[in-house]
This record gives structure tokens, sequence and C-alpha cells, in this order.
């Protein structure tokens, strides 16, 4: 479908084309540019609200800024959709988000106006600093470092880790908050209310200016009062000026809050900020789906929609063909308030992900007891193993690949201690269009050298069920990883059962070649094992279940009766399933032809699951065809 | 030896001892506790400086609270001497930081009252809110939760994250700031001088209140006046009052400043605080080595002095024997000095250790291209990444186990981006007397995992100075991890070379058995061949250098040669260089005997550096009895 800019965007394909624009015409190309966003991502997908919200911010920056030299950094970049179709890729954004297509982030090789990429929250001004003080290292003191962060990112501890650094030296560098009170789900925490506090009238700058005509006034009531309001202005002054503002405490200057929709005053407002030098923080006002009445009123459904027909607002859905697998996010969702109506200890904590993780149901049905701490993984971790030191059982639910950003908090916090937190990492395994900066890929490897964890992955719904039951029972620190969309069972609800820890499953047995999965791919190495069966290859097929411990006794059998053996798993073969298999071999003295399937060793794009699966070769045809090398069989194998 | 505690500190083997005295003795027993850390420290060793700034903290803490009901988290915890000789462990003090004797740090399994482990810092906050808030799911409402960060550890972005989500639920919780401008070097950042300028006078509350006294004074000038006032006093609190104080931003009551060593004051203030609901923070001021001269004068150097004499203050160094091979971390500070010397884009990057990791050398000789950021790990692997992008060479140096903070970030800012950022992760391998907090055990599998990324460790000093010559020299995420200590050259500084990415060196040829190492425990390892050569054993020994990517050209020689294997390293077994090499052998199709030798997969607590190598099983003498286990050779090993 080819979608139609308009008249003025139409004649924009770089921040120059745009610059040559007058400042009355800026409206206009917001609106096409808005326009532009509505046709193309209701018949394509993507994030949606965020870019919307936007809008006007794109324009802004780049009329006043001399982008790709100045150096703009979107955190999240979700909300950079505006930005991309203002920096020469109008023309591909139809491939957004699709395999071989551009990506749905600011992406350094895609272009030099993506001066970073971004994915995870909360890095855009540790980034932009570091180019602020490149700058200055290298004696250009003209070029500005921009860094756009929301209300939701700057939540993440290390954004203020970018500020406290910021504010420490005198380099050429603009933050703006792109306040719309969201993250993904509504933004949480005290910063929240205090961004709400200083943008409800009379603003902090109004009062600050009220403070000063008072002042004028009073000076007026004779000389005892001058006296008086002299001490009193300097004691204001050191309170109210040097200390009234968090950003200020920061020692950044703080402009605003300015309507985030009114562009000529936010071009106005940014040319100005051009001449300030130092650190300073300019604090925009924005709404979430601006422009499009449904978003901006349910900002989390219209987060990312997927397709739907702009005129109507309906959001479309493939038509079921009967019942069909929840996905594993509802399955945890469900299950952990099931488990938490029974078990009083059970909390559940999400950083920011109750919609996407599906925690959500919990904090509906146990709001007392179900936790969103905002975008901090860290916290969220430390904060569940403190519960976990009072006999509470925390379920602590976080995308494998944001996991990463509390490594430490798991090794330090829960695992040293041994503490009875369990970790959901949802998305394990390749995450599809979002792509490489959120592909469940290293969980596996940075879980299993962790002692004292438990490292888990169900093949199905009823394994998750089960896994979550046991790890409810069993003190100590747990992780179950589950992938990003459906699980393969439409009778989901099973009644739960424990688990013998590091148990693994026999789901066919099977003479000429021994395949061992662990978690949902599983399924797919199932249906090359029914394929291989059909042509004769007798497959036997282990589901683990454990990583770690491993099911030796199970092993020691297959090795005992294999020489071919094919590990199989939705992660990165380097330190993951395969080697913990390897090393047990190692370990035993056992030898057997291992091919290892998984992510290689590279940086895996964005694309749907299944086009990933086989790109990285191990979808039902890679594992088919690994069979049959395996075995020396010359066959070819079609792909369904 | 035996140290004699004073006439009060003698009596109290528990709080609910100190809590049996008078008010007007605490004064005498902070001055005996404070004398008992000079004469045991000066002694056996051990932190220094932070501990005596919390004397009176420590006193007036389980003083006024009654723990360990009361949950209080020491945020670092080096400087929770007092908290241990309090909490009955005087007794075994003297086993501080030994092999098998009490830790360095709190630690719950040592004690009912170190209710959360600690060691890497910034975790308090989270931990204590956790309690909290199990506390409130229980229906506890008289149990208080404090944590005691000091004004370093405040920098990392995690407090900020536990501030932000503690501060928006009501609950019982009590952040004690220990404000001494230091972390082991200096306090650096924006928060630092907002610190000094609240505790500057006129202090902020004292600001307060003399703004409430003028306007008292204005509203008698009369009606017109009296309404200007009214607006005014509106105006203000609202600025003042609501917005005026950094952690009232964080909806936390502040109150403060408090002299932190005026232990009756502070055991005043608790006691009103207690029935005070809510988050609440109490910023006291402490000065770090308080009471002891020296320590109070040159505070980095006493942070941890070792051995001294307690009356002359000097500090005893062990006799040299004559001229010794430098520390790594001096290698390395004196090596980036000559490199950026001659390369004007090398910048350094250390987040709060300049002195621990010898970048101070930089500092001092380039200080404008050497960084102190404060602690936060990921803050500087994220602003060296956009230092990066602007074509700057960053070596970033962390010590490994705080390189788990910054996981994210290797991978999503440097790695995925394939941006040329050099990580230096120094006391890799076993850290000694800090113990499981601080091992550097996980890095090889945590980094090896990771596309883009080389992974490396020098042998010796020659080899760290050539990697960093070639990691310069070589446009890719760059990893090189070295351990605490010394090297093993006396004659260090080689002229720089650079070495062909991915290749090994031949230490030893041999053909009954091959021994792989990677990095310094390749010495212990060349100890051990020439011990099994003298036995008669024609080891061969490979020291590997790169993790990844592997030498795979000796690497078939190698297993071409050779059916027994040994690999060694410093650092973890699961996942680890093994594992690598484990997988070369199952890609290739070969076949040997291997064993691994590493930290096995549980927490390894703290001694000194051959100790652990040896209770690991990688000490030389483990190296030789698994060598001569391999080769079936019935010989028994004396240790030497």
């Amino acid at each position: 479908m080819n979608i139609i800019p308009g008249e003025l965007l139409a004649q924009i394909n770089s921040p120059a084309d745009l610059r040559k624009f007058k400042e009355d015409d800026l409206i206009q190309i917001c609106n096409e540019l808005r326009q532009y966003i509505v046709d193309i991502v209701s018949v394509k997908g993507g994030h949606f609200g965020a870019s919307l919200g936007t809008v006007e911010l794109s324009v802004a920056l780049h009329y006043a800024f001399n982008t790709p030299s100045d150096q703009l950094v979107w955190d999240v970049g979700h909300q950079a959709y505006g930005h991309k179709l203002l920096t020469g890729r109008r023309e591909v954004f139809h491939t957004n988000r699709v395999y071989g297509g551009i990506s749905g982030f600011p992406k350094r090789s895609e272009s030099e106006y993506d001066t970073f990429g971004v994915g995870h929250s909360s890095t855009s001004i540790s980034a932009a600093l570091g180019m602020a003080v490149a700058s200055r290292v290298k004696g250009d003191a003209e070029k500005q470092h921009i860094a756009v962060i929301g209300d939701g990112a700057l939540t993440g501890g290390m954004a203020f880790e970018g500020l406290n650094n910021a504010g420490s030296e005198k380099n050429n560098m603009l933050v703006i908050l792109n306040d719309n009170c969201m993250s993904i789900d509504p933004n949480v925490g005290a910063l929240k209310e205090y961004l709400t506090d200083i943008t409800t009238s009379p603003t902090y700058n109004k009062v600050k200016d009220e403070v000063w005509n008072l002042l004028g006034k009073i000076s007026k009531f004779g000389p005892n009062a001058q006296a008086i309001v002299q001490k009193m202005e300097n004691a204001i002054k050191s309170a109210v000026l040097q200390q009234s503002n968090l950003f200020e405490s920061f020692n950044f200057r703080y402009f605003g809050p300015v309507d985030g929709h009114d562009v000529n005053r936010l071009v106005q407002v940014m040319n100005d900020l051009k001449h300030i030098p130092g650190p300073k923080l300019l604090h925009v006002l924005t709404v979430k789906g601006k422009g499009y009445k449904l978003a901006e009123e349910d900002q989390t459904l219209w987060h990312a929609p997927g397709l739907f027909n702009k005129d109507t607002g309906e959001i479309l859905k493939s038509p079921k063909k009967g019942p069909e697998p929840p996905k594993y996010q509802d399955v945890f969702g469900h299950t952990i308030v099931e488990l938490a109506k029974e078990n009083k200890k059970i909390v559940g904590v999400t950083p920011a992900m109750p919609s996407g993780c599906s925690l959500n149901i919990m904090m509906k049905e146990i709001p007392d007891r179900a936790f969103d701490v905002g975008i901090c993984e860290q916290h969220a971790v430390t904060f569940s193993a403190g519960m976990a030191t009072q006999g509470l059982i925390p379920f602590c639910n976080i995308y494998s690949t944001f996991m990463q950003r509390a490594y430490d908090q798991v090794i330090h916090d829960v695992a040293i201690q041994n503490l009875h937190v369990i970790f959901c990492l949802d998305r394990g395994g390749v995450a599809g269009a979002d792509g490489p900066t959120h592909h469940g890929a290293y969980d596996i490897a940075y879980m299993r050298c962790i002692p004292n964890m438990i490292v888990a992955a169900p093949m199905n719904e009823h394994e998750l069920r089960n896994l979550m039951f046991t790890a409810m029972e069993t003190p100590a620190p747990f992780s179950i990883r589950y992938p990003r969309g459906n699980g393969v069972l439409v009778d989901w609800r099973n009644s739960m059962q424990k688990i013998e820890i590091g148990k693994g499953r026999v789901v066919r047995e099977g003479n000429d070649i021994a395949i061992l999965s662990i978690g949902h791919i599983g399924n797919i190495a199932a249906n090359a094992i029914t394929d291989l069966v059909k042509k004769g290859v007798d497959a036997a097929h282990y589901d683990m279940r454990f990583v770690k411990p491993l099911d030796e006794a199970l092993l020691h059998e297959i090795f005992k009766n294999h020489s071919k053996v094919i590990t199989v798993e939705d992660g990165c073969v380097q330190g993951g399933f395969g080697s913990a298999i390897l090393e047990f071999m190692a370990d035993n003295g056992y030898s057997a032809q291992v091919r290892r399937l998984g992510m290689p060793d590279k940086v895996v794009e964005h694309g749907s699951q299944p086009e990933l699966w086989a790109e990285c070769g191990y979808d039902e045809v890679a594992i088919m065809e690994t069979a049959f090398q395996l075995l020396g069989i010359k066959e070819t194998v079609v792909s369904y």
C-alpha cells in the first residue's frame, strides 16, 4: 500500500529540506507528519502513541538544530518515527520492523541521524554526555548535544547517574524531558507526582515570577519592610533558586514546562537554549497519542495496537479459527493470581511492564501484593530480595533482555544470599520485530553461571504452571524463562504439580539420534521429529526442562545410548544450554557428535520469530537438516 | 593478639546490653568502640576510615531502634565494623576477612543483625523498602526499616530507583544519608555539590525558618501588605516546601543535616523519627576517619591502610627483598598514560575507583581526558559508548564484579553497536579478603556470549600492555581482564606490540598432556608444569590469551596431538573459558579427556587468593594432581 504524504511533507527528504520552510509552515508540516504516521502504522503496525506525541518535538528539533552535525539522542526510540520520516526514510518506512527492513528504533547503521542505537530505556543522557565531552575534548564548542527522554525512562536509575555526572561539568548539553505521564502503562513513582506538581498551575516558573513581582511590590512599603525584604530575598534566592527544583539540584538549568504541541514555541525556546552554555533541561509536556482521539484516551492499548482501521479506530484482529492457545504472559498472569490466592506470601513485581507481562491481572485482583515499581529492573530485583528476607515469596517478572539491567542484583542480592526469589523471564529467545536490542538471547548463559540459581524453561503452558508451582515450593533463587507469544495448549489450565528439581522429560524415545531441547522451542523440535520419523529417522526427544541442575540420570542414559545428539535452544549457543550439555559430557567422559543449535555469535536483526529461527538455523527445517547431516543421510528438506 | 575492650564496651555483647546503659554513657561507649576499631584494624587490617566515621551512628541506631526486630540495612557495609562489634562479634572480630573467619561485610548467614548482605553499593534503599513493604503486607505496623547509605553510594542510579519507588508509598521507612563527601576517593558529581550546598549555612532548614519568621513580621505592615503576603505565602509554600529539596521531590520528608558525631543528638532525633510515618530521610554529616587524625586528613589512603602502628600512624609494609613486580592495576595506570600521550583520542573512565584501578595516574597527568564519573557503572559504560561514537577511544576500567552492574550497557550500548570501547576488568578472578560479593567470577562467561566482543586476558604485564595496545588499534568492543594484585615481571615496561586478534601463545611444547590457561593464573599453571616436568611428565602449556575469538589453528594442533587436556581459569567453570574449549571440540569433532579447572558452581567465601585457588582446585598442587589423575599416575603431590 502506498501512503501519500501531504504536500509539504512530500518535499522533505532530509532535515535540510525541512529547514528551508518558513516557521509559519511548521504547523502544517506537523499535521501532515502526524497524518502520515496514522496512515502507515494503521496498515503496517508498530509503535503508535509515542510517536504521535513527539510530532512537534521531532519537527522542532530538526528545524532548530543543525542535524546531523548536532547530535540528537532519542531515549528508548519507539517515539522516533517522526524523526525517521524526516530524515530520509519515508520511502522505506513501509518496511519498518519487517524482516530485512528498517528498524523500529534509531540505529546507527541505518542513518547518520541516528546517533545512538536505542531500545532499552534511560541511556540517552549518558550517551549524549559522552558526545558532549568528546566535543569538548576535540575543541568543538559549537556542536549541540540533545537527549530526548521520557518521564518514564527518567525513573531508570541510569538516567540519574547521567544527570549527576552531566551536572558536574560544563558541557554543551540539553536534556529534553518529554513528559507525558506514561511508560507503556501509566508511569509510577514519586517522580511522577513531582512532575505533576510542577506542571500544575501555578507552575514552578510562575511561582518564581510571582515571588519576584510580589517582592517588588512589598519593597514599596517603607524602609523597614525593605530591609526585611532584602534578607528575605536572599533567603528565598538560596532556597527557591538554588535548590527549588529537582533538576537544579543536579546543576541543570531548568526551563519549562512548555507545551510540547506548540511547534513554533518549541522552535523559539530551542533557539534560545542553543546560546545558553552548560547543562540544561527543557521540560516539555506532551500527550501520548496526540491527535488521534482513541489513542489519547487509552494510551496503553494504543502504545502498539497492531493494525487498525484509521477511520473507525477498530483494531483489526486476525480472525480466530477456533479456540487458541494463550500467550505465555497470560498464563503467568493468571497463574500467579491462582497461586497467590492460596499462598498469602506470594507477591508480584514488575518494572513498568504490567500489561506486557500480564501482572496487571494480579494488580487488579490482589492490588496489595502486586507492585509496578517503574522502569527500574535493578530496584525491582533487590526490592524482591528485601521482601524475601521477610519470608514473602516474590515472583519478579522481567523480560529476558531487560534482566540484563539487573544482572548484578541477581547475583549479589539474591543468589549469593540464596534468597527465595522467583524470576520469570518473559520474551526469552528471539523477540521478533523489536530486534536485536530486545532479543532475549543471553539469559541461559548468564543465569547458569550463577551459584544457587535454578535455571528452568517450560516447553508449554502446563509446564510453565508446574514450574511456577514448583518454584513457589522451592526456597531458592529460581529462574523460569519463556518466549514472547502464544503457547501450544488450548486447554492450558492444568492442575499444578510439583516437579522434581532438575528432572527432564522424555517426549519421545528413539534410537537413531537424540534431540535435547529446552523451553518452548521444543515444540518446533517436536514438529521436526514428527517429520523425521515420517522419513524413517527414529529420533528421540528430551525436554530437559532444567538447564541447571541438569538431569544427570537422564543424560547418562542418553549418552550411553546415543552417539549423535542435537541440542536446541532459543538463545545464544555460546555458553548456553548446549554448552551445559557439553560440560556434562566432558565431566563424565562421554563422547558423542553434538550439534548445538541456537542463536549464533552475531547480532541477530529483527523479523518474525519463525523468520529468525530459520535464519539462525533452528527452525523445523534446520533441525531436520542437522539430523540428516549427522546421520549422513542425503535428503533435501523442503520448507513447510 | 588480644585486644582489650574498654570498661563499658566489655559489657556489651548485644544491642540489648547496649540499651541497658543510660544515654549519658553513650559518649564513653563511642570512645571505647572507636578505640577498639583502631586497636584491632591496626593489627589485623581491614577497612578503617569508614567505620571510624560511623561509630556514633552505629551506637545510636542500636540504642534507639529495637534491633534485630527492627531491620537495619547498611549500604556497602565496609562501614559496619562498629555494628559488628556491638552485635556479638567482638570476640571473633580478629578473624575479620581471614579465610574461615567472619566477613568484612554484613552477611545474613553470620548474624541476625545483618539483615541484608552487602558489598556492592546503592542496594540498601531497595532492600529496606522490600522489608518495609513486607511488614505492611504482613500487617506489622511497628517494625522500623532503616537504610544507612553514604553520599557516594547515593550516586548509584539504583539508589534513586529505590527513592522513587519508596516515595510513592506510605511505608515505614527511614533512609539515613551518611554524608562524608567521600567514596573511596573523594565523591564526585552534581549531587555532591548539592549536598554541600544544603549543608553549608544558612542551611536549608534555617532558610525555611527564616522565611516564615520574616513573613510573620511583614504581615504586620497593614492590610495591603497582608494580602500580598498571603499570596506570597501560598506561592512560597508550593515552591519552597513542596519542591525545595531533592529528597522532598521524591516525597521523602527531609530532616537534617545533623552532626553525625553527636551521639546523644542522634538518639534523640531517631527516637523522634520513629513516630513519624511514611518515608523519611535523615541527613547526617560525618567525617571519614573521625577520631584518628591521619585518617581524617588523608581519607583515601586510610580507607583500608593495611596494618599500621596505631601510635605513630606508620603504615607497615612488608619489607621488600628487592625489586618486585608491579600491581596489574599500576601497569594499566601507567600504560594508559603512555598510550594517551601518543594518541589524543584515548580517554580513561572509572566509576569511583581512580585509586583502586590506578586511573588516578592519568587523572593527574592528563586531567582533561580522564574521568571519574562516580559510583555508576551503567553510566560509565554508556558514557564511554557516547564518546566512542565521536571517534574517541575510551578505556573504561571497571572491576569484574562491578561490571555486572553494567551488563546491559555492555550489550545494548557497546556490543550491538560494535563500538570501539575497551573494557579493562580489574580484579578478575577471586578477589581475596573481600569475599563472594567481590570475586570477579563470572566475567569470562558473561562476556563471551556477547556478539562482537573480543574477550582477552593477559598472563603477565607485557601481555597486558600488548593487549591494551592491540585494543587501541582494533575498532571493536574489547575486554581485557586481569586480577587483583601483582604481576610476575620486575622489568615490566616492554615496547608494546600489536597481537594478532585471537592468537594464543605456546609457552611450552610437550607430548604427554596439554594445559590450556587464560590470564594470570597461567603462571600458576606454569609452576605446576615445571614441577610436572621434574616428575617426568612432558606437559605442554598454551596461554590462549583470547577466550574469544579462540585460536582455532592452535586448537586444531593441540587436539590433533593431545587426548588429555586441562583448562585452567580464575573464574567460574560454568560457561567459562573451559566451556569455550569444549564448544570448539564439539564443533570440530574432537574428542579428548578434558578437565576444566576454575571456580566451582558454589558461593566461594573470602580468603587469600592462594587459599581460594587451593579450595577451588586450581592452585599448583591441584593442577599437578589433575594431570596425574588424567595420566593415571599414582603420585601424591605435596603442598609447597
